[in-house]
């Protein structure tokens, strides 16, 4: 990982170059709409299902919503982890001394056993590095083969995160190697940034060349199209795990009008970046086993330097298990696409949380938002899903 | 249904003129390629991996295959199905004397309780006719509801066919509607056999761009892309349950040098076609429970023709239970997409089935082919899956 002191700053303009190194090596992933998504964003929900809610007894929000999505579940390794990973990699590469140090034969280390493992092995091995991946000594064989599969050294660790960090460390000491963190550093939140570059474009191309995320035919809400001469995105939204791809996201904004919220799921304690939002304090440890699992983490030091301290995300928003499991179903049923649990954290916010609902409908009115929600991942295992929706 | 007299001759001009008609209605469905499935078919099975098999002992073929995929279950209500009922609707539209004789308010009717059914009933409700859909009373409650969201009036039957048609005729008797069958008609197969026309198009576009199914970074096989000057598809496999899409298709391909195949299930006899094929005789019933529910119908009479009689249709392939599960896994996990278990039948069959496999590496030799196969819809719930990969 880039020494702190010679990373690029946290701007707009860093994403964009950052985005010149991690072009060659990722996915331009697809933004896609769907009307069926989109209507039901824009329907009011019934008194009904509100009913045993927080906002039950309050009148349903009438907000219009165009939505568009950005595929990351279609992105190499199946999540938007590899933008981050190989932003991170290239940048190593240009670190004064490190390639003459023999960097390049001392490798990288991280601890994760989600997809932030997958994407390091892979930018590293691209680039004739090796990875030595701490996976605690309990994770799924399917997880194990697949990171070994890209190349990488697996050593295994205890589950806890001390006991994860103990083993990275040794590593470090007997290898030489550097750590890449998940999330906690601005190279990872520069790199995972660029795919709000790109939606942002993609959608201002889309809007130009006469595609609308609502359906004039079949649009039973009397949706209205975006605005004549719409200029793009009004809004985006994203999953916040650690932070990296939601200040990522926030910083490929800055300066563009467009506004930037960031979804969590609220079980046990999950909603720690929205809480610290309400405190004014991050909030430094979260223990939850949310069927999100990407977004158990709590948000991290350099992120939230980002969200909350220079205010470049608007505001947070949670929902429950329930909720993101009506989402997943939505998504595989009238989608037909694979996005997992903590992808689709943003379109349940968007379906079902009325908070969020009446801010849009308060101030944007009749003529609504085009908002880009972001699916940040497809690494659902079939049994994963079995067990999640047979229970 | 327009009758029999009134329909165009089965050619292939005829497949152009029947896409004039249903493209204002139907999904211009997306061409997608997945390096990793592309050299999953090419590469050669262990000997362990057919051992249990019919092929144990024999030497694994070497097939280089480069799949490019027909995503119908992008379509409109989720399936190909749509193609065929806006065929079929306009071709009535047109039938000299129907709407003179209130064709349009007599309506339509079918006994379906499967993709067809939601096609028929959306057809009909986008031209204002009413739409009658004889449905077993056992059937789930979603399809039910999803069936009467197109606006369809749902008239109930026992369940067996007999019965299904018993009621058909009171409907038609009581109300004078004519009936859309859902795959034995000529309309029907011509409506379904447009989306050959579009893959034909869209490979050819695509490697013309200078695409490819393979992916010259990441191949192990090495596997070479579509050779120089390449027009696009060498050969096209389609699933085949009553018979109308894989009949539609083979006419699109006529006179193009494209070589059509079928896939089927194996499962208690759901082989129909290709027993057929072997017995030089129409196989006329089936009775099994494949998981793939869309094809345990037998291959109709006017299908048959076109497939058989005609040899449109080259060779058909089956495949194990066990052979679609892993092909629709492989959907789900490295595709990211939602295809219900009759839309990887094909897909089954390039994987895994041997003599397929055998056939392609003696027929096409080291530059291999460029395959089309179809996902044909994605309607599968959730609980469905659930239940498909829990046992």
């Amino acid at each position: 990982m880039a020494d702190l002191s010679t990373c690029l700053p946290l701007t707009r303009a860093s994403v964009v170059e950052a985005h010149e190194l991690v072009k060659p090596h990722v996915h331009y992933t697809p933004v896609l709409t769907n009307k069926t998504l989109t209507a039901l964003a824009s329907t009011p929900r019934s008194p009904e299902e509100l009913k045993g809610t927080k906002w039950e007894g309050r009148t349903p929000a009438k907000p219009v919503l165009r939505l568009w999505f950005k595929c990351e579940n279609l992105q190499r390794i199946g999540a938007f982890k590899v933008r981050g990973a190989f932003h991170a990699i290239e940048r190593l590469k240009r670190e004064p001394g490190w390639l003459e140090g023999g960097g390049k034969e001392k490798g990288v280390v991280t601890h994760s056993s989600g997809n932030h493992a997958q994407a390091l092995a892979l930018a590293a091995k691209e680039s004739g590095i090796p990875a030595h991946i701490v996976m605690p000594d309990i994770s799924p064989p399917n997880k194990i083969a697949a990171t070994r599969g890209y190349g990488a050294n697996v050593v295994f660790s205890g589950s806890t995160s001390v006991e994860r960090e103990a083993v990275a460390d040794r590593v470090m000491a007997e290898t030489g190697a550097r750590l890449v963190p998940p999330y906690d550093h601005p190279d990872i939140m520069l790199g995972q940034g660029t795919m709000g570059l790109e939606l942002q474009q993609q959608v201002r191309d889309l809007i130009a060349a006469g595609h609308s995320a609502a359906d004039p035919t079949f649009n039973s809400t009397g949706l209205p199209a975006s605005p004549e001469g719409s200029k793009g995105l009004d809004a985006v939204m994203t999953p916040c795990g650690g932070g990296g791809m939601l200040s990522g996201v926030a910083l490929s904004c800055e300066g563009t009008g467009i506004r930037v919220f960031g979804a969590e799921p609220e079980f046990q304690g999950a909603d720690d970046c929205k809480r610290g939002f309400e405190a004014g304090k991050r909030v430094e440890s979260v223990k939850t086993l949310t069927i999100a699992d990407g977004l158990r983490t709590p948000v991290g030091k350099h992120p939230w330097s980002v969200i909350y301290e220079r205010r470049l995300v608007e505001a947070m928003f949670s929902v429950s298990e329930e909720e993101i499991k009506a989402a997943a179903k939505l998504v595989f049923e009238r989608f037909k696409l694979v996005v997992e649990p903590s992808g689709v954290v943003p379109l349940a916010v968007a379906l079902f949380n009325e908070d969020f609902r009446a801010m849009v409908e308060r101030e944007a009115g009749g003529e609504g938002w085009d908002l880009g929600l972001v699916f940040s991942g497809g690494n659902v295992a079939i049994e994963g899903l079995v067990k999640i929706f047979a229970a």
